[in-house]
């Protein structure tokens, strides 16, 4: 069981929808795909996810997704990522399958 | 824009697939739902939700989503919640959409 936090903890986190504009194999590293991600911010953001061996490019192509959107950049295999894509991971990490909404909802909304 | 976070303060966060169970109308708040969620322990949850505008009871039942499973207890117009679901809000608060999975997976599953 984790320790249990505050809500003011979660609400540091900036939880959003984001559309995968486009994905494609990390150049260093065969578990990662880089992706360029609209999150309602004019601007597409680079974001690297390990989900080449659970997902192909058609499937993430278009998708919308739940982000963390403030995540101090990390670089990957020497990638940076800004940004990470939420997922359900079994717990032997067999089985791998991305968050959406129950619906539409435009890019950059946020989650609450 | 929020502040940059590390990835420590994001994995304080026990986010959980969990299946709700059973949804009543609080007994003294009309917008909240008291929901019985499943979030793969043995033993099912209270968790109070804002839902009552966006969803039916019908409409909740059954569903698995995404709920932060380690929040301090909080206590909504008398009843304690143990938790929260997890949902995309529109800016003007007039659209509210639960996240799910992209296909099945257990009552308990971690997001990471």
């Amino acid at each position: 069981m984790s320790d249990k936090i505050p809500y003011s903890d979660f609400a540091k986190l900036d939880l959003r929808v984001g559309e995968i504009k486009s994905v494609e194999a990390h150049p260093n590293a065969d578990k990662l795909y880089v992706m360029k991600v609209d999150l309602g911010e004019g601007e597409d953001r680079t974001i690297v996810a390990g989900l080449r061996k659970y997902y192909s490019v058609e499937e993430l192509v278009g998708k919308k997704a739940i982000f963390v959107a403030n995540l101090e950049p990390a670089v990957l295999r020497g990638v940076e990522s800004n940004g990470m894509i939420l997922a359900a991971v079994s717990e032997d990490h067999s089985e791998v399958k991305i968050l959406k909404i129950d619906g539409e909802m435009e890019s950059g909304t946020r989650i609450s």
